[in-house]
């Protein structure tokens, strides 16, 4: 049975599914209607949050954990996207929670505060978001530390930890040193 | 060679270790001094973040990616912590990715609102705390729905993922589940 994506703004899903050829049908969850507040959808997702998978029965969720199932159900075919020697997964591991621990926090904040609010009734306040827009900047002196040294944030391979950074990369200015898609998931 | 364990507070790394029975050196950084933004640290650890180890020459940050090093190279003692069944390993992801995304956030900055920020010259501000400690008591509604269903947040063995939350445990009211130390790591 063909895997069904349930969200929105899914881009590091479908990245993945993408990158290792893995057909895929997109159900749209409109979470302006509240769709992931419905209660057939906390029963399949406790927190109420999109995506998740339905991969004939196995239900997943949580983006990154749906990428490292994809990645390594699929590792035969398409790039290869997690290392699996024992220094090679632990620098890439380490990479994967710089992503989660340095980058999305901010990253995700400042896009929230700047485009997101807006759709929820609020209105963005643009020194909160340069508060966040500079912590971040902190943030991405050590990835340019790091990326002066080797091509990915992993090594000299890319890696889902690089991916992981596709919802809230974008051409901006300054330092951003992932200039991908503008959608988040 | 011992494993070196640079760091303060680093409750998490620690358990690990002590769960696989790994002999290692701690070496405190004093972070009131500011020996963690230090060249020689820096050099180490771009982020100027506790911890890092130093196994025999391989250096490696991020406490989690530090842990999970440890938990493969010695998956053959102790308990095992990361399950390595496609299916298995994919549950202990969504379980990391929730502790990371849905727990951390509002849980580090309700206790460094009340807690850390003291000790850098600011004033805790109530208001402030309790935002964040409703936030988290929500994240924990979808706790309490996912631990009546099994024992622990990967499925009915523990794994790294329930150990992640470590640092920010603690024996409070209401509805926290892991309620094991006070400290941060």
């Amino acid at each position: 049975m063909t895997l069904k994506l349930y969200g929105t703004r899914v881009q590091r899903v479908i990245t993945v599914l993408n990158e290792k050829g893995v057909p895929f049908e997109l159900i749209e969850v409109d979470l302006m209607k509240g769709e992931h507040k419905a209660p057939q959808f906390l029963e399949k997702q406790p927190f109420g949050q999109v995506p998740y998978i339905d991969d004939d029965g196995f239900i997943l969720y949580e983006s990154r954990a749906i990428c490292r199932y994809i990645a390594t159900k699929y590792a035969d075919q398409g790039t290869k996207l997690i290392p699996t020697d024992l220094k090679g997964n632990a620098l890439f591991e380490q990479a994967a929670s710089i992503e989660s621990s340095n980058f999305d926090p901010s990253a995700s904040a400042a896009v929230f505060e700047n485009l997101f609010k807006a759709y929820w009734g609020g209105k963005a306040d643009p020194v909160i978001f340069e508060q966040y827009i500079k912590k971040l900047d902190g943030k991405l002196d050590a990835y340019d530390v790091i990326l002066s040294k080797q091509k990915y944030l992993a090594g000299d391979n890319v890696t889902l930890a690089d991916l992981f950074h596709l919802p809230y990369g974008t051409i901006g200015p300054g330092k951003l040193p992932y200039m991908f898609v503008q959608e988040m998931s």
